[in-house]
């Protein structure tokens, strides 16, 4: 086990050369906007924060935060001007506040203005909070950098790492919280094989507020807060069931996992054969917004389909969604796939009204229907007539109410300008290797949950 | 309203004729019986009981019962010997105790040994109780015989008349409390309109212990019986129903429906393609038994075939069991007819397994299924796998497993030496009118639920 995890931080362990560089751009850009501040008589302090100032962040990933941080009662623009100074080619980027992305020196530099409260408490938004993060982990995570660095590159392998809307998985700062709950790496995968939903970590004895949440992760600055509030319940367990079969079997495909293959026109085929169930896919053009706007409408939108399918009888087998292409470029789609269990269904249909004893109703709903194929008739206790059905096939019913449906203004403003329906084969129309990728993930649908004995054996 | 009704007594009401061959059949038993035991020096009582003796029998109905009753710790055969004297053309019948069959003068004869017990509390077998029916009721249905013959009547044209199993309606003892509750037989209808499931009617206040049975009325001889115990909800609700709208528009058919004709090839072929829904008949040789025996074992088989569509994904419309034919002759077949959704399902299945934090429980799961076509994933906090469906066709299925339902020992002996099953179109085989009507019936599905407001308006 030692030799393997050493041999995942010797890819994943930021070289002494990519340290030496990280320093020496952060120290530039932190001297620069203080000596701006000097200048202009700005009572500020700057700090760098994240994981690049906790030495855990993972080679490769270049991002580099400097929070600017002036008084309460000051005024935070006078914190942006420095910042839009410092770096002249910005791209000023919002999120609860203004603040300025720059490219600078190979790292992808944001400068976050940020009031100084005493206590995390009294925050005005939640920036303000990230200098206690940086002060709670950096005094605690000294000798365990490489346990966060090893638990990162796994949540990434097993797809639960990163806490936007997208992902709904494990914040960076929530992993650097677990390696300082259970001390290591494999202290956490153990810790994670016996959770429960609702399990609460409270590493300073906070028991603040009630979460309904699947982890509750009591902020230790903030104990109104819960740091795993964006963690989905199934990625929660992904990453419990992955952390199982890993100490049942370690192997470095955890770590860094093989990508998927574009399926090729025989495999999609050969997975429609083998399933035989009906798949639809719904595609329109992306509006161009960040994923964290475009992920809650694209979820809202395959719930409405969901429903919609729901409603009319035909049962779902499984459903995803995705964003393909360039967004910014105008070239990105959106996708949804359904499965059905079938695509057509009886002419007939039972439709179930009030209870005898409701005369009122009772009359009304066999008066809304004065010729039904069947009935009236008493069904444990309840007037039933059965009807035609409307839509008998799924891909009608959907082409006919796909411009109804309730799914967010971008996505929605986007659909109405067209879109497509494919059914079954004519999905291998869309030749575009991000969407067979997708596809192809969507049909293996293979996670990490427990290795086979024998593959134990064969080992 | 009041032309109606009598319109209908000219119809139900015995004629005078009738009445007196009926006494004169009666006095003729009862005085043989009477000098036999004599003769014989047996202490006996002889009663006539039953709709015969409470003048609340419908034209037609040929059924004379005489009881007789012998002290308790005597034995029942002495008066069992009396009965097949007096009738050596007899067959002997079992209930809870054997009792005599005759044709007499026209009459379906039944007599009938029992214990005089002082209160009927204290009875040995149910057939102990119809004495004290027969006293309770006679003493208070003076006058109100006609509303009697209404209101059964009534029941017989809305189908829920009879206590046997095949019907699990109102008996004649129950419809006659019902009268003597509600004063008449209009009366009865409109308190019905008000019924909720867990009516009580306690007409002597006994309050008696709780039943969960849709409608509780008393027993006024006996406040531990559900004199209702037999009736179904729905048959409780459909004359509810049938109720309500004769109030809203009374007509005579209520009393006296007109039969289902029997469908032509055309017309079946016609209702299949209306409901575009996959029907099912399996059929096969009715045991020797009477119906109060084969409908109980009938109605657990439709249970179990309604079970095994429902764990195999396929969901069920409708369905209903019959009896056609001449069961003691031997030419007696079961017949059950199931409608479906949908005839096929995809070759794939989802399968739920354990939540993730049951360890023991995911690793058996997996390793169950170690190649399965989807999966293993985890949803829901759950592991899931996506296997291939062992029967994809209904009838595949139904044929496959038939043999192996449970559905009570004559019926299961009867299948197992064959039975037909039949698809769709393949109904039109099945040519016998018997079947033929209960097809019509079946389709149709109208019940005196709620007549439309136009063909109020039209009357």
């Amino acid at each position: 086990m030692s030799d393997l995890l050493d041999g995942v931080l010797a890819k994943v362990r930021p070289t002494s050369l990519e340290r030496k560089k990280i320093e020496e751009v952060a120290e530039a850009v932190l001297s620069k906007i203080e000596e701006l501040a000097g200048a202009n008589g700005v009572e500020c302090r700057v700090m760098m924060v994240g994981a690049a100032a906790r030495n855990t962040w993972l080679a490769g990933d270049h991002d580099l935060d400097i929070f600017i941080g002036v008084p309460v009662g000051s005024d935070l623009n006078v914190a942006l001007n420095l910042a839009r100074e410092v770096a002249p080619q910005h791209e000023e980027r919002y999120a609860e506040h203004a603040y300025v992305h720059a490219r600078v020196g190979g790292f992808e530099l944001d400068m976050v203005p940020c009031y100084l409260v005493d206590d995390a408490s009294q925050i005005m938004s939640a920036v303000d909070r990230t200098p206690f993060h940086n002060r709670y982990v950096s005094s605690r995570i000294g000798g365990m950098e490489d346990e966060v660095l090893l638990l990162k590159q796994f949540m990434k392998g097993v797809n639960v790492y990163g806490s936007e809307l997208k992902v709904g998985g494990f914040s960076g700062y929530l992993a650097e919280i677990l390696v300082i709950r259970y001390r290591s790496f494999l202290g956490v995968l153990e810790g994670a094989c016996l959770w429960r939903p609702g399990e609460v970590i409270d590493l300073e004895g906070h028991s603040a507020l009630a979460h309904r949440d699947p982890l509750v992760v009591t902020d230790p600055v903030d104990p109104r807060r819960n740091v795993a509030a964006a963690l989905s319940l199934d990625n929660m367990f992904r990453f419990a069931a992955a952390a199982r079969s890993f100490l049942n079997l370690p192997l470095q495909e955890y770590f860094f996992p093989l990508p998927a293959e574009p399926l090729t026109d025989e495999e999609l085929i050969g997975w429609l054969k083998r399933r035989k169930s009906t798949i639809i896919l719904a595609e329109f053009r992306a509006p161009d917004q960040v994923e964290d706007v475009i992920f809650p409408q694209l979820r809202k939108a395959e719930q409405a389909v969901l429903n919609l399918f729901e409603r009319n009888g035909f049962s779902t087998l499984r459903s995803d969604v995705d964003l393909h292409g360039d967004v910014s470029d105008g070239a990105g789609l959106v996708r949804m796939v359904f499965e059905l269990e079938v695509g057509r269904l009886p002419e007939v249909r039972k439709h179930v009204g009030p209870f005898i004893w409701d005369a009122k109703n009772v009359e009304r709903f066999v008066s809304r229907h004065p010729e039904p194929i069947s009935g009236p008739y008493v069904e444990d206790g309840r007037a039933v007539v059965e009807v035609a059905r409307k839509y008998t096939t799924a891909i009608e019913l959907l082409k006919s109410q796909m411009t109804g449906l309730s799914m967010g203004k971008h996505l929605s403003q986007e659909m109405h300008r067209g879109y497509k329906i494919y059914l079954g084969r004519e999905l291998v129309q869309v030749r575009d290797e991000e969407f067979r990728r997708f596809l192809a993930r969507y049909f293996s649908a293979r996670e990490e949950i427990c290795r086979s004995p024998q593959e134990k054996q064969s080992q």
